[in-house]
This record gives C-alpha cells, sequence and structure tokens, in this order.
C-alpha cells in the first residue's frame, strides 16, 4: 500500500467531520469540497432544484455536526500541495493507521478458521452476539485477572469506535456528556447525533451541552474536577489520544470519586493500555470501587494490527446501575441482540490467538516497535528544543508550538517536509497550539521524517 | 455443531425481544426469565436495595421494549420440553440459521486474506469505511447491471440488521415509520430504541405510532395500500422474513408510486431476492423512479452462509433525497464513518470471492440446496391438507392453522414432534394463526422433521 494511499483510507476512516455540509449557492447547487481530493464519491451529484424531494425531514441534528475543520481539510491542502510538488514523497505520520504486518501466529488462527468454515465439523453460523465464550473468557483472564471482572462481563464488538457508538444508544438523548479537550472526535460527534447537544458554538469551538475538561500541561493532562460540572456520561480515554499521557493511579482515584459523588458514568476508553510503560493503571477497574462507575472499551486495532480485522471489547461490570437500578450491561446486552451481530468468527478466532502465550508475546513485539518509533520521534522534537509530551505510555507524540496556530504548524510542516501530521485543535480547542504525530509507520520513514524535521527545525 | 447448540445461538442472535424486562419483585430483587436458560450470563446478579446507583436516568425507550414474547420464551419452553424429555432428538427449524458450509472457493480467499495480512506487501489497516473499492464494484455490476446503481451508491455493512439501525440513526427520532405485519422484529424495534414509537399497546400487540401493514393470504400478503397512513420511513421485506412472500413487479410498482405520493422513503430489504425463483423483481431498483424513492439493504448471510462472517450492503441512491434537499447518501455515510469502521477486510475478501463467476455458482448451489429443503417441507405439509406460503421463492414456509393460536401450534409440534418452529404471533399481530418452519437445516434433519410433522397431521 503506497503511502498516498494510506492517506486517501486515513481520511476516509476519521470518525470525525468526514463529509463537509454542502454549502448551497445562489443557483441551489450542492458544492461538494471533498469531492475534489477523489475520496468521497459517495454523495449526491449537483441536484436541480427541480429534483424530486421526499417528505422526509432531514434529522436536524445531523446538520448540527461540524465538518471541514480536520480531516476534509487536511485532505484539501494535502491536494494542493501535491498540485504543487507533484513528485513530493509524502510521508502520512497523521492518523493513527496501523502499518506492520499481523503476526503469523495470529493469521494462522484466521487462515485456519476460514477454511475450517468450509467442512461441516468447522462451519458456523450465528453467533453469540456477545461474542465467542473461549474469546471473552480469554479477554478477562488476560487484560482483568484479579480485578473481579468475569467473563460475561465482556462484550467483544468489532472495535471501540463501534461500541461507542452502540453506547450512546443506549443512554439515548437525554443525558449530558463530558469529554476530554482535546479527545477523540468520535465521542463529541456521536452525542451531536443522538441529540444530546446544543448547537456549535463557533466563538468557543464547543458544542452547547457538552462539558469540556481541558486537558493541558499546566494541570498534568488531567482535568481539573472541581471546575467541572456533572455530567451523565464522562468519556475518559487514558492513555489519551492524541496527547499520549496515560492518567496515574492518583488521577483515576480521583476520577472515580468525581463520578461517585455526582452519580456519573465513566467510559474509560483503554485502547492504547497496553502502550503503557510506567505504573499508570491498565484498565480503570484497578481502581476500588470502579465497577459501580465505570465501564471500559478496548480494542485490538492498535495492539495487533487489526484496525482493518475490526475487534474490540467493551467491559460492563454487573455492578454498573441506572438511577432505578437497572442494571446497564442489560440494555448494552439489548442494542448489542438487536443492532449488532457479534464481530466475524474469523477475527474473533485472531482475537483468540492473539491471547495465546505466543500470540501476546508477538503484540508486545508489535507494540515495541512502535514504540521505538515513538522514541525516535520524541528525541527528534526534544533535541530541536520542543516542549514533547506523551509518547512515553502511547503511540502519539504531542508537540507543543506555543503561540502558534495547529493549522498554520500543520501547513508548515506540510510545505517543507512532505510530512502530513495532525493539527491538535482538530481534537477540540484545548488542542490548539499542539500538532499530533503518530508513530505508525515503517522504520525508515519514520527515521526520513524526522530527518526532515530536522532540516526545519533546527 | 449440534442442534442444542444451533438453538442457543440462535436465541441470542435473534434481534428481537433477548433479554426480557426484570420483574422487581416486593423484596427489590431482580428476577431473570431468561437466564435459567444458560443462554445469557452478561445480566446483573440480583442486587441489594443498598447497592450504588448512579444518577444516569436509563433511556426510557429502552423501557417501552417488549420482551418475552419470542425467544425468551422459547427458550423457556424449550428448556422445560428437555427437562420433560432429556434424551428427545430436538431439531430447530426456527431462527433462519445457516447450517451449510462455506463453498471453499469463498473460504479460500479469507484464508488468503488472513495470511497476506502477515506480510508487508499484503497488510492494509483502516479500509474505506464504505468497503473496499472493489468489492462496491462487483455488487454494483453483479446485483444492479443496468439498473442505473453505481459503485459509490453501495455501502458495504457487517450485516443487513446493523445496517438497519445506522439507518435509524440517521432518521433520528421525529420520523414515523411503517411496516409490514408480520415482519422481522428488528424494524420495529429499532424504532422503539430510537424513540419514534409510544408505547406498546397490549391490546392490539402493536407499538403506538408504527403503522402496520397487515400482510395475509387474503391480500396475498401485499398489504392494502389505500388503508395505510403515510409513514416516513416504510420498512418492506421481499422474499419476505417471515410469510416467504415476494412481491410482484406490480405490486412494487404500487409501493414505489405509494411511497412518492406520500413524499416517504422505503427501505427495501432484498436478503433473500436470490431465492427468487419467478419473474419478481430481485431489487426495487428495477422499478422506474424507485430511486428517488427507495434505499434497499441486502446481505451474503443466506446467499454464503455468512452469518457468522458478517457482510452484507445498502444501496442508497444520489436521487434519494430529504425534504430540504439534502442527499440521505450524505448522511448515511457520515454515520458509517462516525459509527462504524468498515466490515472486516478478510470478509470483504470473502465478499468479492463469492461475486467470481466461481463463486457465484457455488452460491447458487447452495441456495439451491436449500430451496430443495423448502421442496420438501411445502409437499410435506401440502399433503397434510394445510394451507402453505412462501418456500417458492425464499427459505421460509408459512403453514396456516386457521383459528389456533400461533403458540398452541408451536407447543404442539414442540410436544409431539421435538421439533421447534417459530409462532407467527412473534412477527406481529398479523402473524397469529401461522407457524414459520425455516428450511435452513442439514437434508436428514429436514427429512426426519418432515417424517415426524406427517406422523403427527397425518
Amino acid at each position: 500500500m503506497s503511502i498516498t494511499h494510506n492517506l486517501a483510507t486515513s481520511l476516509s476512516s476519521s470518525s470525525s467531520a468526514f463529509l463537509a455540509p454542502p454549502s448551497f449557492n445562489s443557483r441551489g447547487h450542492v458544492s461538494l469540497p471533498v469531492k475534489s481530493v477523489g475520496i468521497c464519491k459517495c454523495v449526491a451529484a449537483p441536484e436541480a432544484e427541480t429534483a424530486y424531494k421526499t417528505r422526509v425531514i432531514r434529522n436536524p441534528n445531523m446538520g448540527k455536526l461540524q465538518a471541514g475543520y480536520l480531516f476534509p481539510e487536511i485532505a484539501r491542502r494535502r491536494s494542493a500541495h501535491l498540485l504543487k510538488y507533484p513528485d513530493a514523497k509524502v510521508i502520512s505520520l497523521g492518523i493513527g493507521d496501523t502499518t506492520e504486518p499481523i503476526p503469523e501466529v495470529i493469521t494462522d488462527a484466521m487462515s485456519k478458521r476460514s477454511h475450517a468454515l468450509s467442512t461441516f465439523e468447522g462451519y458456523s453460523g450465528y453467533g453469540a452476539e456477545q461474542g465467542e465464550k473461549p474469546l471473552r473468557s480469554a479477554i478477562a483472564s488476560t487484560f482483568y485477572s484479579d480485578l473481579g471482572i468475569e467473563e460475561d462481563d465482556i462484550f467483544v464488538s468489532d472495535g471501540a469506535k463501534c461500541d461507542i457508538s452502540r453506547l450512546q444508544i443506549v443512554f439515548g438523548s437525554n443525558v449530558k456528556m463530558a469529554v476530554q479537550d482535546p479527545s477523540y472526535p468520535a465521542y463529541v460527534d456521536s452525542s451531536v447525533i443522538m441529540g444530546q447537544t446544543g448547537l456549535y458554538q463557533k466563538d468557543v469551538q464547543k458544542f452547547a451541552n457538552i462539558e469540556y475538561m481541558r486537558c493541558s500541561p499546566e494541570n498534568g493532562f488531567f482535568p481539573d474536577l472541581s471546575s467541572i460540572s456533572r455530567a451523565d456520561i464522562i468519556f475518559f480515554c487514558s492513555p489519551n489520544n492524541p496527547t499520549g499521557a496515560a492518567a496515574t493511579r492518583e488521577q483515576l482515584t480521583q476520577l472515580v470519586k468525581f463520578a461517585k459523588d455526582n452519580g456519573s458514568i465513566v467510559i474509560h476508553d483503554s485502547a492504547y493500555a497496553m502502550y503503557i510503560s510506567g505504573d499508570s493503571p491498565r484498565s480503570i477497574f484497578e481502581i476500588p470501587g470502579a465497577k459501580e462507575v465505570a465501564m471500559e472499551t478496548s480494542s485490538f486495532s492498535k495492539y495487533a494490527g487489526f484496525t482493518g480485522v475490526r475487534l474490540g471489547w467493551t467491559v460492563i461490570p454487573k455492578q454498573l446501575l441506572f438511577s432505578d437500578g437497572f442494571p446497564v450491561a442489560r440494555d448494552f446486552n439489548r442494542i448489542v441482540c438487536t443492532c449488532f451481530n457479534g464481530a466475524s468468527n474469523i477475527s474473533q478466532a485472531g482475537g483468540l490467538a492473539c491471547l495465546s502465550p505466543e500470540g501476546l508475546k508477538a503484540m508486545r513485539d508489535v507494540i515495541g516497535f512502535y514504540k521505538e518509533n515513538t522514541n525516535i520521534i520524541v528525541e527528534t522534537f526534544d533535541s530541536l528544543g520542543f516542549k514533547v509530551y506523551g509518547g512515553k505510555d502511547a503511540p502519539y507524540v504531542w508537540v507543543h508550538f506555543p503561540g502558534r496556530s495547529s493549522w498554520d504548524v500543520f501547513a508548515e510542516i506540510l510545505e517543507k517536509t512532505h510530512v502530513v501530521t495532525t493539527p491538535g485543535s482538530g481534537f477540540g480547542p484545548g488542542g490548539e497550539g499542539f500538532v499530533r504525530v503518530s508513530a505508525f509507520g515503517h522504520r525508515e520513514n519514520i527515521l526520513e521524517a524526522c530527518r526532515r524535521f530536522k532540516q526545519l527545525y533546527k
């Protein structure tokens, strides 16, 4: 897969504003800013004013979504860049898309399961929507041993992003959400779609009725909880995307206490937990009392290169109850059974292989490789005198350019080095002044990108 | 996979009421009717009244869902049956779960793709959420050749059931839906979850604010559209689950005209289209003008035995517009990008193999096998003097027991023949007096079940 192609797919796989809302010009034609870059053809051709329209009213929540602020804008700028420099060897350290092959011990298992499906003995039809029992059991024992999480608390999914939306369906439109600022855009976008928010307020770059919990170097990337209003649901990603910060045990303990004091539910996104180097908790359930206020969503994507294979899980303890005492797990189970039919059985065979002793070792090797990449990037920016955050516990490096606009820095790096990064402000107003550099890449690309950074900022 | 196991998974894979709402007894304990059958452990243990509760209010739409009316009740009855007859050889012709192995030409492709993921050349990370281009192209040319549907109108999914819920998210809570009565329970359940309905009205066995379009032998299983109130969204499954009826060209033309007259959107579920024997349309887009009022959702599940592999697609023509002229495809694309990350790349490799000349032939052979099963079941009930519907264009046989309760017949068949069927009333009040017999099964089980039916009803 070429680097160019990587970028194209990475753009379309963003959870954030993929398709800009059309601007209707005076002739009633739809202008499609994204189409020009050739990555999105699934949109309508310009319609004449006389085109037949149904009487179905467009969901107003869809209209609230902001677009063009991150990935479509990156696409536009990249296209312009390639027009200007058609021979440029563009390197994408933008989206966090894995690049290294999946270890054979894992692909062998998927291959074997595929073949088995062509035999009478090995064929299986519908599986349990909650996931295959051996995989649920292996997830529980591998990641939650001694934490009181049981096999039947685990719901296997086709990825954390998909589960985030299923969780939003469970909660419905009458809840208020809090997110780290900056944070992974899927939390905010799915909240908007479910009608939990007000309109986007351009002046502050926030949606009304979402609590943005600022995470910055000043507070060690952990929000000042005393200044946060109560929310029903608190999305909390640790190690964090994009800042790379992993919450300490003390910080997570504070968060659990804050949730308990407010009667809130924490959705802990631990998709990068295996990247933790220090002794930060790998799971929120390491914190006493967390099972009464938290659930956890995670993924094989960044551990085993499963971004395309699609496999993740969500843990919802039996102890987590709505205000009327109804178990949250039970409504989630209902959604999983009604809106989903389980992850692919072949992917699940791969997941099970991931958790064998050989699979675990192989995953740790892959993670170790990306962590070496991270070190190279951190050292590069460090040597150039930048304040660099993240990297230690996550495959993302969060570089500070104080007083500068993220977009300006993004543009400067692209123009001068042909490297695509991600402007921090795309993750929320708290990301302004930062750029996220992803460590997912082949080694030679990481090294080459760093050579170019050194050239630019020497 | 044993027959017993088939039933267990079939129960949990139902989209309908899987988990009954708990009945809180006077001591505040949660009573779990499903747990006793051992298929659902992902529910809370009884909680003491003193258990910590969050202050998050349970989504009231979840509370509206009815449960216990179909699959949990079947599970309960089956368990009781096995207690009574521990040595019974139970045959499940209940849920429509495929039983025959996937043809090797298809599993070979999935196995090959799995292996390729362990190589630098063959590895791929995030794919386009809309699906891989070659597969979208092959779906367009295989199923929609000459119908004006293009590759970029196709959205590849992890199954029709999943896409139904994603479509409901697109439409939001302020639309009114119509469904065939009887129909596949996921349409109604997803509408309830999204808050489109009122409460369940026990007397008529319907949810308020859903239009139930009665389909019976009297109207040739096509609704009397002159008696139907306008709805925004019309779910229409043809060939139909559970009745097996395929709408004729004239009927679909009427439906498209009805939608156009009312400004409605038809969601045509064509998951069984390849089972059509006669000249009924395989796609709603065979009807002139359908692209302005309809979309279509379909699946590889019942063609290639992909119920566990998970692969389907939805077609949304560019011409389909909301009342403000905004293209429906564009909002669906946004949902697919925000709430989904594409089907597994391995499953997609299988889908592409399905659409090769060899794959198509292999799928037709599998379908032919199930159609032979269907003939055996139809002939059996026919020879016994029953009015039998369906079967010709679908893998479901819809047997009429006039004046009798579906549940009574279900119980009679289970008691006397140890065969599990599905009571028609589980698909809506219009299914009362019918039983659905699925043709998915190994030949020897179908023959044995039919021998027992002949014994019972001779």
